[in-house]
């Protein structure tokens, strides 16, 4: 609220909502990014960018984020967790094709303030819910993207830390298993997701360690190896048990 | 970004930050409200609202929340949380006075997404250092805040979660005690915060399991019961045995 200002000029600023959207695969995790297609100085220019819209006076933040989703993949009821709002004057300014291609869609040129979001989807579950993307999104591997437009590159890095944080501090891994998994599973997601190999002793004395995830009487069939055996997640004594409380 | 829509005149939002100033005192928590007197029906009438404005062109959010404290505190190194954005439609035009105090400030009646921050200040080492707020701000305790302007009562029971929340995964505690300090203050300062009472044995127990408490080979001097013994914080150690990591 201001309460003395004749500054009001001065302070037309315009809200976005980005999305981050992180696409789990074993073995991999992908981002869903837009290809942009533009004249730059005479020649034809591609680069890439997050999803993201401006949003709209009848909309909230929450559903300005999941209409930009759910048009871009056609899925409606994805999580999405506010993470940020980034704001700094001159963050669309940064390089002059942006300035450009503003102009080109007819987009305001001022300040854009932009709240961000991002979601998780496993890839493999989805494909089975008819999951299809808009012509010019498609996934690509976190370690392979190098350079986003305007400033949608630290934006990402905001979003994979706010990710793996979250990964320590929340049961999300659960979310992107299958309900029996194996401790090799278990592994290979966190090192997926926190970008770095772990040890294995140490990963399964740290399992060993959580009341909440407790082995099924069952194991692998059909496998090459010594089958391993299953595991599974109890939300319920993870409740009880991983609350810091006093 | 939005790349195919002529609904720029439907885009034309404004941005404010709004900021939530816990003050720490040994037995309450405090919170600073701004007073706002107003003429509504022909009669005077007063009510609090959180300290805000609207963000300029020329500064990014956090720049402007530190902006807002400093006018209404002098002080300038304070830590400010961004916790959320929150820009529902409507979520300025609850009551019929707050409509009527914007048109009274030539605020724009427009939608204002907010970005919302809190900070922690402990009100007696800022005394010391020369705290002196603004006229029409006050601190008011957390408890007896009952009604506040537009939607800020949900902001402010937001930031109330998040400090929780914080105080539980973070060492902000050791921030507002005294080097040295007794677990008895170490738990009025938890039940303070959380708003409720502790279980005295329970939380020694916890605590005997921080190894980054240890015991200072001091006791109280001069008090009339039982002088208890003083402890401190151990940074280094908590970073090392706190991380939740694999």
């Amino acid at each position: 609220m201001m309460e003395d200002s004749n500054l009001l000029e001065n302070l037309n600023l315009h809200v976005s909502v980005d999305c981050v959207v992180f696409g789990f695969e074993f073995g991999k995790l992908n981002v869903l990014l837009i290809e942009r297609n533009m004249q730059f100085e005479g020649k034809e220019y591609h680069d890439l960018k997050l999803p993201g819209d401006l949003v709209r006076k009848d909309e909230d933040l929450d559903t300005a984020a999941s209409r930009v989703l759910s048009e871009l993949t056609g899925l409606d009821k994805i999580y999405l967790k506010q993470y940020a709002a980034i704001g700094s004057p001159g963050r669309l300014k940064r390089q002059a094709r942006d300035m450009e291609w503003l102009r080109s869609i007819a987009h305001p040129e001022e300040i854009v303030v932009t709240v961000a979001y991002y979601s998780l989807i496993n890839i493999d579950q989805d494909k089975a819910a008819n999951f299809t993307l808009q012509e010019n999104a498609r996934w690509y591997k976190i370690s392979d993207v190098q350079e986003l437009a305007f400033d949608h590159i630290s934006i990402l890095q905001q979003a994979l830390n706010t990710l793996r944080n979250d990964l320590k501090s929340r049961p999300i891994a659960y979310e992107l298993l299958p309900p029996k998994f194996t401790l090799g599973q278990l592994q290979q997601l966190h090192e997926v997701i926190l970008g770095s190999e772990l040890d294995k002793r140490n990963f399964r004395k740290k399992v060993a360690n959580m009341p909440y995830i407790l082995p099924v009487n069952e194991k692998q069939v059909d496998v090459s190896h010594k089958p391993a055996r299953f595991y599974s997640f109890h939300p319920r004594i993870y409740e009880k048990t991983n609350k810091i409380s006093f």
